[in-house]
């Protein structure tokens, strides 16, 4: 799914204390992340906020809002570090930490800094370089390799997921009574197939993260993103950022740029927007970008519509939801127009979250929307496809065989698919409920931040026995990941922060068909994103997530 | 002469309210700059600070500090805007201010926020766009291929004059007198004439600024700035941007954006730097940036250390003078080694103000760099040929001709000098006291902001006619330029604002030679700066200078 800036820089995953100290006694990297580096000479007062250190014995409920992607991953404990800084030499980081500032100062590698009022409004003001990591991340080529492979698989699951209306409104049919954001989407789903609604171009712009298991070595799946997959304009950029220092400093540490491998997930996007715009045939028509109100995130998006404008000359339209509920029209032939323009695509950059609709005005831009003959990415099948409820009914067994026949892509699926399960399934409830450090809870409800963790999913399991209720509908249960800890450099607001962390891979995947035609099914990039997974109480200090790339093992 | 950054958001030039007044009656631009557009959308409270308008009242010497360039020009009144601006369609300027905020953020045409603490020490954080005009300035091609032509002839004079040390020093006798800073100038200078210093491998990186004088149609040169010749890094992006923004929406404003010359001032400068690197022949040595403590238009020069990274692997070391004077030592055979690093060229982009030397140390820096085989950019000699009075000198009769032998090339010269005269010349100080309008009175002191206008210049020569000492030596008189003035649009903090402008064209030129051998002279791209030419007042609200760039006509 899809997430607002917050996202990176207020990420608020909690992980119960108890669990991680189990499994994972290291505990003294809090002060190293805590401060920065000493040695390192920029006159800086800022520190990690306390908020984002101490939120680990926080509910998750009372974390902060908004989308949070790392949020959704779940993370365990570490092995070894497979390349290892700890004894680096201190001159060099220093020159390398400037070097990259500058950098991503140069090149675009900017988000809204929240201290600044107008930053998440007006672009060109209140500007801080995105955090990201100093170095690529190690990854084995073979993994990444794999999760390229799956890529168009996906797509094409996704696709044909999405034409089985039944299917994903059975599906949902019970968390729809327990989830009201998904119940408005089903709403709006149902209505499309009352007006046999059909979509003859169908454009998807995926990202399928990941997590490695270091027990057992497997490429396992967190979710499938199907709207408003963030960071294709920034991701990039850091994996340029950290060739350019290889190349210059790569001698140094033994490590050779050509390693990192080209991500080009902003110009693949922007291609797969430009051929889709082809495919609607209105030279003028342009594309709506779909945008909270407020977006310090803002970067990444217009790093596409430069990108469509600059390369393929396709002009873009930014709205947020209510401003399309109250400029957009439907045209008699379903041409929608927004303040004028007709409007060839919708790309949603907000809508995933129930956050987006604060009044009744923006579930009508929704719903205008989809009834339009625009191309829809996503439109309301392929958003409801990427809910973690669709995830866990996909891994149910001989489910994919009922929308793919390929029985090799279908094994590779599955090879990838953790352990996922419905909470009417006692026996795997009765498992958590004996060893909560095993599972992780994850709400359907969107916005981030919601998962449970170790003795907190025993918790909510008793609660929910207790309750006898149809609430439980409104989680799955999925098989918690241990991936490996690596000891690494984190850049946040200038300041160099070192700490054990933990990564997840996505890999952006785009789709494009028209009637029978596939015009475009391919990987088109990555996205690693590296945050810190230790503290001195053993949880995950969440808050503290920077875009990484990687570095082929 | 170079600036900081602060020279373009807090120029501070000022214009006596009745010289004006009488010239050019036009005052209603005042509100016009002082709000934003209230039909544009940005929720923004920034208005051009008070202190910005009410200077024009200020002494000069009571304006803030800081090394002003725009300062240093002499503007007047205007006849007619060449492109008219003023019906232009809301809603496109609207779309432009936009897409030309975004453009300057993902392009790096950026600068430190003033009014975030650390955005002048740390890279990457606090950044808001450079101050930008949004069209490109109508400009004359011819003058334009004048202004180019100049450049290497320029470029020759300085270097010839740099080396008549007798000259230097004869011709700022009276000056040294009286002024504080060019006279610590002349003591280096006279010390290394006493150890007989040559310097074989001389690099000059300048910039000659000119206005185009709407009464004569003449180009008259403003001043040479032979060292710190600021903005080669950010200049160039607009011209970029320009030209960007003229291919979107250049058929809605008739205007092709091919007329906005291409702009390579950046690559050349650094080309020259490397070039020189060559030259110093040996491949582990470095570039030393001389840089301010605090520098909020550190992205132009960081522009250049990363394309001489990028393009030529040439390091750049950033240092104080006061950190030379720490760290920097020179090895018996004179090699400048500054942190440990072998340095090859020092390039100044401090030092070129009395701020820069609040002590001893800076310089014992200075003195210590001076001495040292490295190459200077600039040396001594040429930081002095770029005085006032020496540029009062070469005007004088026969002064061209005692330095260069090519007739033509002396004629063309001669034709961009306005009228400079010494106070000693009593005739001129007469008609100056009789006609103030037509002269502005220049102090020699450097930092800018420190020009004289209209009354008073009547009030300042008969100040120092009474006191009778040798004051008078710390200025020169200058012919009072009357650029044209157009109506247009200024973009700061993300605001865009509309007045009438003048601008002022600078050149940059390249120049490096090794013993006999020339091995460049050339001219390297061109720096536009625009300023609000009036108020309600008359005066000139010099605090609101943007970069620019050239439209030819």
């Amino acid at each position: 799914m899809g997430t607002s800036y917050s996202s990176c820089s207020h990420s608020t995953t909690t992980v119960s204390t108890h669990s991680l100290l189990l499994t994972h006694p290291k505990s003294s990297a809090f002060k190293q992340s805590r401060f920065p580096n000493p040695d390192f000479k920029f006159h800086s007062t800022h520190q990690i906020p306390q908020t984002h250190l101490r939120i680990m014995s926080q509910k998750p409920s009372q974390v902060l809002g908004g989308k949070v992607e790392v949020g959704e991953t779940q993370e365990g404990v570490s092995k070894r570090p497979m390349i290892d800084f700890h004894g680096i030499d201190e001159g060099l980081v220093e020159k390398m930490v400037y070097d990259a500032l500058v950098w991503s100062s140069l090149h675009g590698l900017v988000v809204g800094d929240k201290s600044v009022q107008r930053s998440g409004k007006v672009p060109g003001v209140g500007m801080v370089h995105a955090p990201f990591a100093l170095f690529p991340m190690p990854f084995p080529e073979s993994h990444w390799k794999q999760a390229y492979e799956l890529s168009p698989i996906f797509n094409e699951l996704v696709d044909r997921v999405s034409l089985d209306a039944k299917f994903l409104q059975d599906s949902l049919s019970r968390t729809k009574k327990v989830d009201a954001f998904t119940s408005r989407l089903l709403d709006i789903h149902s209505k499309m197939i009352e007006i046999n609604k059909k979509e003859d171009i169908r454009l998807g712009l995926h990202r399928s993260d990941y997590m490695l298991d270091e027990e057992t070595k497997q490429l396992l799946q967190i979710e499938m993103n199907t709207i408003s997959s963030s960071f294709p304009g920034l991701g990039c950029l850091v994996s340029d950022l950290h060739r350019s220092l290889l190349n210059h400093y790569g001698e140094y540490l033994g490590l050779d740029s050509r390693r990192v491998p080209n991500n080009p997930a902003a110009t693949r996007f922007v291609e797969a927007l430009a051929k889709a715009w082809t495919e609607y045939n209105n030279p003028r028509s342009v594309i709506l970008f779909v945008v909270q109100p407020e977006e310090r995130n803002m970067y990444d998006q217009h790093w596409l519509s430069a990108l469509l404008k600059e390369r393929h000359n396709v002009s873009t339209l930014r709205k947020t939801l209510a401003e399309i509920d109250s400029e957009g029209k439907l045209r008699s032939d379903g041409t929608l127009v927004v303040g004028g323009q007709e409007v060839a695509i919708v790309y949603f950059r907000a809508g995933y979250t129930p956050i987006d609709y604060p009044s009744e005005s923006e579930w009508r831009a929704r719903f205008l929307m989809e009834q339009s003959s625009a191309i829809k990415c996503p439109s309301i099948s392929y958003h409801l496809v990427g809910t973690k409820k669709i995830q866990q009914e996909l891994a149910k067994p001989n489910v994919l065989e009922r929308f793919l026949n390929d029985k090799e892509d279908i094994a590779k699926l599955r090879k990838c698919f953790a352990g996922l399960w419905s909470l009417d399934d006692s026996d795997i409830v009765k498992k958590a409920i004996e060893s909560p450090g095993l599972f992780v809870m994850k709400p359907q409800r969107e916005g981030g931040g919601n998962n449970i963790y170790g003795d907190d999913v025993r918790e909510a399991l008793v609660q929910l026995q207790k309750e006898g209720s149809e609430a439980d509908a409104a989680y799955i249960l999925m098989q918690r990941i241990f991936p490996t800890v690596s000891y690494t450099f984190l850049m946040r607001e200038g300041v160099c922060y070192r700490d054990d962390t933990i990564s997840e891979l996505g890999v952006y995947g785009a789709y494009l068909r028209n009637k029978d035609k596939v015009i475009l099914n391919d990987q088109c990039g990555y996205l690693m994103r590296t945050k810190v997974s230790s503290s001195d109480e053993g949880g995950v200090a969440a808050g503290f997530a920077v875009l990484d790339s990687l570095y082929l093992t």
